[in-house]
């Protein structure tokens, strides 16, 4: 049992949902430890893991708490970067799309708290990497701040298909799918032969049933792609590797990461809902306190 | 350049479609050599490759040709068990599928040309395997000569999803994916955590684009499986391997290959038919001479 005082909390949606009725609001956050009756935290200790949408957390279940080295990388970017949304990247990029240099990457929602991520793991491994997104400001970050070689507004292209024909003439080789849909359907058909498509965990939850439905499945046989699905949990012994070689990467200035934050849990629902509408840029947090 | 007389002749369906405006319609045939300029082959020789809808064959193109050495395997399973079909559910099973002792298996279109050498092939590696078919005849070959554990036809059954839940009620391991559809929503429903889908060349031809959707692909991500793609031409390195080893086990006893004959060049067009009716039972094949 530990009593964390939370630092930073995140809006971490798709879990909340789920619980909103059973139990106090929970999402992943960074907190201090004030008292413990476990011995391996001490009060002082910085830890992340599931808090409450509250100042201050009793956490029964400790062991998936993970406590945190403070040093140079901003303390919130253990929700982001050096978070889940980062070892997601880092997991669906290096295990499951097999990289090559000069591969041609897209990578959909890529201003997101993954896709950002994807986006510049892509870069630093030599590839050529295009960006979708839903807003003007979101492809110019993607293109000025993050590195993308290339980006579009989704919302702005009546045809998908000749879009990604447009960024991808010879063909895309990784798609890292955030999205399904139409955009998936798309990128099917501009998929290159021996492609890889990463089915990463949001979408899961965003579109239980897809209504309109994928049209296109045939491209797996005539390109004889692989579509893999995939959830971070699974790579849980690459962790240590990934702070590491992530927090390198970030120290050497080699890769940025943009949040989106707001103030005072009270702040939190409107934070929330903005990620349904895209109003977001970056990953969203909360920052509950600066203790 | 070679010509060919042939004694056997398929009924390869998915490519007569498309040539059939533009030349005289081809298919996958065994038969022998009457007179030759190509150095490899010479009069007597057996081969098997694309031949075409007629009793002799110029054949310009003889690098896909393959010699055939005659024994005691019938000269039409070349063009099934020992062929391309066989090839494909060799290639799909060992290959795609990364089959283990134990494993639930599922194939649609059980009993044609490749199903029927993939259940085989998962019963030889030790899982336990199941077929749907379109026939009660079917069926009961599925069950009674071709060693299937269980088998179902799937037009008796209104809820698929709930038929899957019946004969896989721990879910399904590997899928070797035929007909695409509400057969793999179903299954996508049902399959196991892990679990990989192979997808095999013929859905590709039958139904390119498909009307209806797939709605269900959330579960790629849910249970992180493995959906892939592939051709048979990509593994052909493994050939050699493919015949000596299926070879053996149909010299064993210990695999079996249906096929359905149909007598004289004229009885193609019906035989061509009736595949999109499922008329066939076991691969299709057409007798052009008995010489």
């Amino acid at each position: 049992m530990v009593l964390t005082y939370p630092h930073l909390f995140l809006a971490s949606l798709e879990c909340n949902r789920l619980h909103v009725v059973m139990k106090p609001i929970e999402g992943f956050g960074v907190a201090k430890v004030v008292d413990s009756g476990d011995p391996n935290f001490r009060p002082g200790d910085i830890v992340s893991g599931f808090t409450g949408w509250e100042e201050y957390s009793l956490i029964i279940n400790t062991k998936d708490l993970r406590k945190i080295q403070q040093d140079d990388i901003p303390l919130s970017y253990h929700l982001g970067l050096l978070g889940m949304p980062g070892f997601t990247a880092y997991a669906g990029f290096y295990e499951v799309c097999s990289p090559k240099e000069g591969d041609h990457v897209f990578v959909s929602a890529a201003s997101g708290a993954v896709g950002q991520i994807v986006g510049q793991l892509a870069k630093l491994r030599g590839c050529y990497v295009v960006g979708s997104a839903g807003t003007k400001e979101k492809v110019e970050l993607l293109k000025n701040r993050l590195g993308f070689d290339d980006a579009f507004n989704y919302k702005e292209e009546k045809n998908l298909e000749g879009a990604l024909k447009r960024y991808f003439p010879e063909g895309i080789d990784i798609y890292f799918e955030n999205v399904g849909g139409s955009m998936l359907d798309a990128v099917l058909l501009n998929m290159r032969i021996h492609g890889r498509i990463a089915v990463c965990g949001m979408v899961s939850q965003h579109s239980y049933h897809d209504e309109e439905g994928i049209h296109n499945l045939f491209a797996l046989i005539t390109k004889r792609l692989r579509m893999q699905g995939f959830l971070q949990s699974d790579y849980l012994h690459l962790f240590p590797q990934f702070v590491e070689q992530v927090g390198a990467f970030y120290r050497q200035g080699k890769i940025v990461y943009i949040e989106d934050m707001s103030e005072g849990l009270e702040s939190a629902p409107a934070a929330l809902a903005g990620l349904f509408t895209g109003k977001n840029v970056g990953k969203q947090v909360v920052r509950v306190s600066r203790d």
